[in-house]
C-alpha cells in the first residue's frame, strides 16, 4: 500500500478539473471521501489493482501541471502573503480604504 | 486568415510550458515574434495550412485549460488588485513593514 501524499489533496483542489472525469473521481474517493481501494474498486466496478493505477496515473498528472506551471506554489505563496498583510493591518490599526483594498486582494486570490 | 487573438498570448506566456514543444514554438513565432504562416512553415518545414492547424490546435488547447481553471483570470484580478492597493499605499504615505509586505506579496503574484 502507497502513503496517502497530503500535497495530492491540494493539487487535486488547483487542477482537479483538467483530470478526465474517472480520474477526478478516483482521486476525490481516495483522499477527499477517503475511500479504500477495495472500497473504491466496489464503488467504479472495477479491480483493486486497476484503481491503484489509475491513483498513480492521475497523481502523475498532478504532479506534471505543477512541475511545469508551479501555480499551486504561487498561490499559495500569494495566500500566505495577503494573510500576513491582512493581520499587520489588523494590528496596526488600518482600517478604511486601504484595508478594504487589502481584502479585496484577498478575495481574488481565493478565486 | 484568422485574426490573431490577443488573449493568446496571455494564455501561452501562462499554460505555455504545458503544451508540446512543437505547439509552443509555433504559437511562440506566431504571437511573439510576429512571423507568419509561411514564414513558420519555412522554419519548421510542414505546410503552411500544417502550421494553421498546429496553431488552431494549441490555442485550443490553451482554451481549455484557462477555460477549465480559470487560473488566468485569477492571477490577472489579483495582480491588479495588488497594482491597486500599492498605489494607495503610496497616495496615502503608507510605509514601512506594511509596505514591504504589501510589495512582497506582489512579487509573490508575479512569482
Amino acid at each position: 500500500m502507497f502513503e496517502k501524499n497530503l500535497e495530492i489533496g491540494f493539487l487535486l483542489d488547483f487542477y482537479g478539473d483538467v483530470l478526465s472525469e474517472r480520474k477526478r473521481t478516483v482521486l476525490d474517493f481516495y483522499y477527499n471521501d477517503d475511500l479504500s481501494l477495495a472500497e473504491i474498486a466496489g464503488e467504479i466496478g472495477i479491480s483493486r489493482q486497476g484503481v491503484r493505477e489509475l491513483i498513480k496515473k492521475a497523481e502523475e498528472e498532478l504532479f506534471f501541471y505543477e512541475e511545469k506551471l508551479g501555480l499551486a506554489k504561487r498561490f499559495r505563496a500569494t495566500e500566505e502573503r495577503a494573510e500576513e498583510l491582512l493581520s499587520m493591518m489588523e494590528r496596526g490599526g488600518i482600517d478604511g480604504e486601504i484595508r478594504d483594498a487589502a481584502e479585496r486582494l484577498m478575495e481574488a486570490v481565493k478565486g
